[in-house]
């Protein structure tokens, strides 16, 4: 039997324990510093048993997957007790961070990011579906095993994810500070516009779109962008010379200069929802 | 009876007709450059009879519904043999360029401007539901009479909308410039990035939402961002000042700035939607 333990039973955590339910040749148990979310994932049967404090039972634990913030999970891959050789893995949204601090080497660390996400938190949230059809990043350390390698693709695809890519750390967190952050970030600076508070009688479905992600935690955010600010930053300086492209074509009415930016990016979304739907397909078969 | 004619059959005009079925005491016309599209129109019953130049027809019309371009609305309402105190109206994207331009002043002329579209063009997507629950704005004209200002808001609702706002073409044009044509810039210029390119599986529901309008009509968006350029500049600059803001504190990993921002931007988020799902829930009642 494998012994999983899953820290931080929130929306990813307790997402996590209610669809890893039945693995094969596992228990599941679950820490959490809050009594009633333990009580109640105890009660819902997710996991085995809990701990408020992830140290009295990690050193029997043969997998850590921890669902924490990126400082708390350094400080319990450095300092809490687990078994020489474990396979710990994370959900965090950054990865050099993360690694450029990890000094316990006497386990096997593989960082993971499931690309799955709610505008809501706790495990009042949690939801098994929440990995349905979802991207999931690896990314594998110096020393890491063939065996664990597969034992957390299998424990991926069991969630209900669709594809697995291996990275390194700093690849990740350029993609990530593109595919994920630069839109938090765009959605939340369309919302400091007065505009918005009359807005509502305004409107179709592209505000709606474009701002649906600037409901976030903002704790956690900012968390992250501190954590990749530069790779973010880069991507912000990108984003704000397209917006300058895009502007001085319009500010000087250059109607065919306008057209061709406009057909160059459409094109380009096309192309990449063509290979989004060709991998969607073949995924299906 | 009223004769009601389309001019433009495309997806906004395929749609009006469609939506328009069944209206009391009315005749529906359609009047398209395209024969296919005619035929098309005539064969599904939308169109009671068609012409391929709209000057054909429109003397005997006591409403036309101008489903084309700015300069092709200014073009006929200028221009073409509309019968004296007949109501007029369009479906333009501003509102300003357009009162601008007219020198006819023996018909009605109403501004309208539903909020309503989809990511695909022509008659063939024309779909009879697309106004349903849409916001659509009305800009009346200093002669506009009572029956018309009423007769046009029986249309409107009878075609699905779920709310009328009567504004000044002024404010229309700075509030569109806002929800709809600064998001289209944005999701434009935020595909103007080589990391799309291998974003697929990096990818969550943050990418696909706020990149989502990017896959437009280049030479509709063109014209569109042309013709109100001095709001749409200004809320570019609106944006970018925003954009600045929080790059600057993300730079200067200043956390609690960060969180601040996040939180006023993502509160002012909620009361919109909260704004939005009163105005729904009453609207149900």
């Amino acid at each position: 039997m494998i012994n999983i333990l899953i820290v931080g039973l929130g929306l990813i955590g307790g997402s996590y324990a209610k669809a890893l339910k039945g693995f094969p040749d596992a228990v599941i148990y679950g820490a959490d510093r809050n009594a009633e979310t333990l009580q109640s994932a105890l009660a819902d049967g997710v996991i085995f048993q809990g701990a408020e404090n992830a140290d009295d039972i990690i050193e029997n634990m043969d997998v850590v997957i921890l669902c924490v913030t990126p400082d708390s999970a350094i400080d319990i891959i450095n300092n809490s007790p687990i078994k020489k050789g474990a396979l710990v893995t994370d959900v965090c949204g950054v990865k050099q961070y993360i690694a450029d601090r990890i000094v316990n080497r006497d386990i096997d660390y593989i960082g993971g990011h499931p690309m799955a996400g709610k505008e809501c938190d706790g495990y009042i949230n949690s939801d098994a579906e929440l990995f349905k059809n979802a991207n999931y990043i690896v990314v594998s350390g110096e020393n890491s095993t063939k065996e664990h390698i597969e034992l957390l693709s299998r424990i991926i695809m069991y969630i209900g994810c669709k594809r697995i890519t291996e990275t390194d750390a700093a690849n990740h967190d350029v993609m990530i500070a593109y595919t994920s952050q630069l839109m938090h970030v765009v959605a939340a600076a369309l919302c400091d516009n007065e505009c918005l508070d009359s807005a509502e009688a305004y409107s179709a479905g592209s505000l709606r779109d474009c701002t649906r992600v600037a409901k976030l935690n903002p704790d956690m955010w900012a968390e992250l962008f501190i954590e990749n600010r530069k790779e973010l930053s880069a991507q912000i300086d990108i984003f704000t010379s397209s917006l300058k492209r895009i502007d001085s074509l319009i500010k000087a009415s250059d109607r065919e200069g306008i057209r061709e930016y406009l057909k160059n990016t459409s094109d380009r979304k096309r192309r990449y929802l063509a290979e989004k739907e060709a991998f969607d397909g073949k995924s299906k078969q």
